[in-house]
């Protein structure tokens, strides 16, 4: 199993806003091929910090669902505020993983 | 449902051997009152970048291991080789995150 890992920062008045829109996501990535499932995790330490991890089949998985159609257009349903909020505050790049031991 | 990750870095060399003892780890904890499941993940970028996942229940039953005996010994079943280098080169301290949406 392959998982991706984004950190994300948001003023905290803008959390609630960047969770609900993922409760109301598209769920076009439920169909991509080898996706496994996706979580949104909240800092209990630090109210601004925001995980997104998805977990795939494998690697390959992973990439074609990144440079498809339906991620494009995954992204393109982000409100732009809450979008340009997120870029600007961005912790740190994408962190991908095997899963390795369980 | 709550998740702590903390992020290692250990020498190339001795990831396999770190993978090993999470293999062949003694499974206390998952007698643990709470206690979900736990993961450990390699970086596919970054050799030496580890990632041990465990999820709980909630915050209660997380810090309730924490404090328990069965982490004590756990913990004491590392090798001390093995257990130094972690410390030396941990990344950062532990994080912890409620699951918000999924």
């Amino acid at each position: 199993m392959y998982v991706a890992l984004s950190r994300l920062r948001v003023a905290v008045a803008q959390v609630d806003a960047l969770v609900s829109a993922f409760r109301a996501r598209a769920h076009l990535v439920d169909e991509a091929d080898g996706f496994v499932d996706l979580e949104v995790w909240r800092s209990d330490r630090d109210a601004g910090e925001i995980v997104m991890i998805s977990r795939w089949r494998d690697r390959a998985a992973f990439t074609a669902y990144m440079r498809s159609e339906a991620h494009r257009v995954s992204h393109a349903r982000i409100p732009s505020d809450l979008d340009a909020a997120i870029r600007l505050e961005r912790l740190e790049g994408l962190h991908t993983y095997d899963v390795v031991a369980e």
